[in-house]
C-alpha cells in the first residue's frame, strides 16, 4: 500500500507515515454546525485546532436547513417562558426519548434534556440571534424572522401521552427560509476569532491508527499532495451523513432512493466510512428522514390522508415530516391528501402536490382515483361521523384538527413518490458516547477518535420520530462536547 | 494489545503472532450447510482444509430448518419435470430478483439461476436424498416425507406477473419437520470423508490481518489457549447471522427485537463482526425474516387479515413469511385473522394463535374486537361483493383462495406480536461477490477473506421477499463458491 492507494475505507498505518506535514492538538472534519461546535469549544479549551472541510467554505447540510434548534426543559427557554410556556425537562426527556424510536440513546437524550437551557445560553453566547417571539400555528418554518414555533409532533398522538407538550423549535432571526447559512456564518465567526486553522478545498482520505487501534491523525489531500496531519488529541468527524452518496444508500438504505430531493452538499459518508475503518460502529443505518412540505397552509392538517387503497393510515396532526415518512410506507407510489370546499387550499407550489381528482361526493372522487368501490367512501362515512363528534378514535388526530369532510365539491390531491418534493437525509451513523467518543462494535472506545452530527446516530436516529430543529440541537450540543472532550486529553505518545 | 485482548471486533495483528500453531491451506470456520459446502468444495479442490466451529458437532441455524432448498430453472429440476412442471431459467432469475427486494444482488441471482440444476445435481452427488414426489397445496413443510413443494409466493401477486409460476422447495427425505438435521448429517460425511480435519468447541477470536488489510490466518481458542493458525490459501466466514445476538439486534434492526423466537444456535454474528473488522461491508443489517405460522390448514388462506384498525394490508396468498413480515410493519402490536363458518379450522397450537372473537355478524365481530363501527364492516362488504365474482380489486389475491366469508357464525383468530410464534432469523451480513470473496467499503476485495450464508447478505436479503429454501440455496451453493475460489488461490506469501 502506497498512500496513493489510501481511502476512506482503509485506515493509514501509523508505521508508513513518511513525515508529519502538519501537527496540532484537535483534527476537526468538517465545517458545518457540528465542526464549527467541536471547533469552537475545543479551541475555548485551550488545544490547537485545525479544521478541514472538502468545500470551499462553511456550510454542510446545516447552511441548507432553517437554522433551527429543538430547545426546552428546566421551566422553559427565556423565549418559551415570554411566551407563557413553561417546559419540563422531564417533558423534553420523554418527547425526546420516544422520538428516539426503538433503540433511542437515553444516556444521549439525558445529557441533552438536563443542559438544554445551558446549551441555549451557549448559542446566545456565540452570537445567535433570535427574535424572541412566539409564532403559533403549523409551520414548517417561518416566513418571517419570529422565533418559537410548534416544530414536531408534541401535540400529537402519541407523544401527547408521553410528554406535556411544548413548542420548542427555536428559529435564528432570519426572514424567510434558509437560516442555517446564517447560523453557521455566526459559529464560523467565532471558530475564526478564537484562532483555528482553517483549511478549505481540502479533502480527508483516511484516518492514520496504529496496530493498538489508535488514530494519530489524517492524511489530507491538499494541492494534489497527500499531507500527514498529526493530531496529538485527536480527530472529531463532523462530517455529516451519506445522503449524497448513492452507493451508501444503496447499500445500506435502499428505500430512501426512491425519493427526489436528497438534502446536502458533500454528504458523502466519508467521515462514517473513516470512523468504520479503524472499527467505528455505524447503527440504524437503515433510518432517514424524509418530508414532503404538504403544510402550509395549516388549514390541510383538517384533510385526511388515505393510501391507494383508500386506507388512512396516521393522524394528520403528527409533524408533516413524520406524515411524509409513513407515506413511504404504503403500497404503491402515492397518496391522497382529501379536502373539502371548506379547506380548499392548494399547497405550495415547489412541493409539487397536485390536484387528482375534484367531485361533488366522495363516491365521485373514490371513481376517479380508481379505487374500488365502497373503500374510499367507508373510510369517509367513518372520519365524518365521529369528526361530527369531535373524535377520531381510529388514529386520536386532536379534536383542533377535526372537522367532517362533509361540504361539496370534494378535492383530492396527490404526493407522489419521486415525483412530489420529498427531501430526505440520512439518520445513520457512528455509535458515540454523549462525550463524542467514537465505540468500535465491542462497544470499546476508540483512543483519539470523536465523531458529531449526521456522522453518528444521535437524538436524531428513527424516520418516524423526527422533529424539526433535533438534528441542528445534536450537532450543535454533541460537536461541543466532542470538542471539549478531544481537548482536554492527554496527547498520545 | 496482546493477545488476551483480541475479539471479533478488532483484528490480530499479523506482525504481533508469535508462532503458527497450525497451518492449513482454507480454513473454514462454521459447520452448519454453508460451512460444510464450502469445505467440501475446497477439499475437492485439492486444498488441505480445517474447519473450526464453536458448538461440540455440525449443526448452525441450517439444523433447525426444514433442509429444503430453493431449486429450478433450466427446464425443471427431475423432480420438477417429473410432477409435470417446466420451469425456465429466466422465470427463477426473476423470482429471485423480485424476492430480493429493492437491492437485489443481480449477479448472484443470475449465477444460482443459470446453475441451480447443476447444484441440484451436486446435492444429489452427495448423497442428500430426495423422494422426488410432488405434494401439491399451501404448506410450510411436509409431515410425510415427499420432496417438492410450493414454497414461496410464486402463484401470488405481483410475483405471478413478474415469473411464471412453478414450485421450487425440494425438500430432504424425511418424515416431518425439521430435515435440515439430515442434510447437515449428510454434508458432515461428505467433509469428513474428504479429510478435512474438524475443530469442535473452539471459538475463533480474530482474524489475523496485515498492515495491507490481507487476511492470513485466524486466532483460535482451544483448551483454554489462544491458538494462531495460518490459512495460506483464505479463511471462510460461515459463521451465520446475528439471530442469537441481542445486542446486534438492538443496533442494526430493533424492530425485530419485538418477535418472540428467534432461529439460531451459535448465530452471534461474530463472523460478520470479524469480516468488518478488517474493513468488510455489512449491509442490509436491518432486514430480518420472520414467519408465524398460520397455515396450514391451507383453507385458512381463503380467509381474511386485517390489522386494528379493520384495514386488509396483503393478499393473504402470498407465502406465510411475506405475509407475517407485513404483519410486523401494521400499527400496534395485533392482527387478525377472519374466517366464516365454512372456513373454521385451527390453526397450528404451537402458533400461538388464539381465538379472539366469534359472532353471528361482522358487526359483532367488529364490535368484540372494539373496532370503529363501520370500519372492519366495510372491509367485509367489499371484500365479500368482489370475492362473489372471484375477485380482489385491492390485494389481488388469486380467484381460487376467494371465497365471500358470508357463512356465519364468524371468527376472529388473534396473531400478537410478542406472544404468538413468531420465529424470525437475520439477513445481513458481508458484501460478497459470487465467488465468495468479501468486499470491503469502497468495492474493493479483501485478500484472503470469503464468507456465504447468513454471515453474507445473499439471495434473501429483504425479509418481505423470503421463501423458504432461499436460505439453503444461498448457503448450500454460495458456500461451495467460496470453497471453489479458495482453494484455488495462490498462497499468500
Amino acid at each position: 500500500m502506497t498512500d496513493t492507494t489510501a481511502s476512506s475505507a482503509r485506515p493509514f498505518p501509523l508505521e508508513r507515515v513518511p513525515q508529519w506535514d502538519m501537527e496540532t492538538h484537535v483534527a476537526v472534519v468538517g465545517f458545518g454546525a457540528s465542526g464549527a461546535s467541536a471547533a469552537i469549544e475545543a479551541a475555548g479549551g485551550g488545544a490547537q485546532v485545525d479544521l478541514f472541510e472538502l468545500g470551499s467554505g462553511s456550510g454542510g447540510a446545516s447552511a441548507l436547513s432553517g437554522g433551527e434548534i429543538y430547545l426546552g426543559g428546566g421551566g422553559g427557554t427565556p423565549i418559551q417562558r415570554a411566551a407563557g410556556f413553561e417546559d419540563s425537562t422531564e417533558a423534553l426527556y420523554q418527547y425526546l426519548l420516544m422520538a428516539g424510536g426503538p433503540d433511542a440513546d437515553a444516556a444521549k437524550v439525558r445529557l441533552y434534556a438536563d443542559n438544554s437551557l445551558a446549551h441555549y445560553e451557549w448559542l446566545v453566547a456565540q452570537g445567535v440571534p433570535y427574535k424572541g417571539t412566539f409564532l403559533p400555528g403549523k409551520i414548517i418554518e417561518p416566513e418571517t424572522d419570529d422565533t418559537l414555533i410548534w416544530s414536531g409532533s408534541e401535540e400529537a398522538w402519541p407523544f401527547s401521552e408521553a410528554a406535556k407538550p411544548a413548542p420548542r423549535g427555536h428559529v435564528i432571526q432570519w426572514e424567510g427560509w434558509g437560516g442555517g447559512r446564517k447560523l453557521v456564518d455566526v459559529l464560523e465567526a467565532r471558530v475564526r476569532a478564537l484562532g483555528v486553522t482553517v483549511h478549505t478545498d481540502t479533502r480527508v482520505i483516511s484516518l492514520i491508527s496504529d496496530l493498538d487501534g489508535r488514530v494519530h491523525g489524517l492524511v489530507v489531500r491538499q494541492d494534489g499532495q497527500n499531507r500527514y496531519v498529526r493530531a496529538a488529541r485527536g480527530v472529531i468527524l463532523c462530517t455529516g451523513g451519506f445522503t449524497m452518496n448513492a452507493d451508501m444508500l444503496r447499500r445500506y438504505a435502499p428505500e430512501a432512493l426512491r425519493l427526489e430531493n436528497p438534502i446536502g452538499t458533500t454528504d458523502d459518508g466519508s467521515g462514517i466510512l473513516m470512523g468504520m475503518s479503524v472499527g467505528g460502529d455505524a447503527i440504524h443505518m437503515d433510518q432517514y428522514f424524509t418530508t414532503c412540505p404538504w403544510y402550509p397552509p395549516e388549514g390541510l392538517v383538517k384533510g385526511v390522508f388515505v393510501n391507494r387503497n383508500g386506507q388512512r393510515f396516521i393522524n394528520e396532526d403528527c409533524y408533516h415530516g413524520r406524515v411524509s415518512r409513513t407515506m413511504a410506507d404504503q403500497p404503491g407510489d402515492r397518496v391522497y391528501l382529501l379536502v373539502d370546499q371548506s379547506l380548499f387550499e392548494r399547497p405550495m407550489e415547489f412541493s409539487r402536490i397536485d390536484l387528482a381528482a375534484a367531485g361533488e361526493t366522495w363516491a365521485e372522487i373514490e371513481a376517479e382515483l380508481e379505487m374500488v368501490p365502497g373503500s374510499l367512501t367507508a373510510t369517509m362515512d367513518v372520519y365524518n361521523r365521529y369528526a361530527a363528534q369531535g373524535q377520531d378514535p381510529v388514529w386520536r388526530k386532536a379534536s383542533q384538527w377535526l372537522k367532517p369532510l362533509t361540504e361539496g365539491p370534494f378535492a383530492a390531491f396527490e404526493l407522489r413518490i419521486g415525483y412530489s418534493y420529498f427531501s430526505y437525509f440520512t439518520l445513520g451513523g457512528l455509535n458515540t458516547l454523549p462525550s463524542g467518543e467514537v465505540l468500535d462494535r465491542a462497544g470499546e472506545v476508540i483512543p483519539g477518535l470523536y465523531a458529531a452530527g449526521r456522522a453518528t446516530s444521535g437524538l436524531p436516529r428513527w424516520g418516524h420520530g423526527y422533529s424539526s430543529g433535533m438534528s441542528l440541537a445534536d450537532c450543535t450540543f454533541f460537536g461541543r462536547q466532542a470538542g471539549r472532550t478531544a481537548a482536554t486529553r492527554l496527547s498520545a505518545s
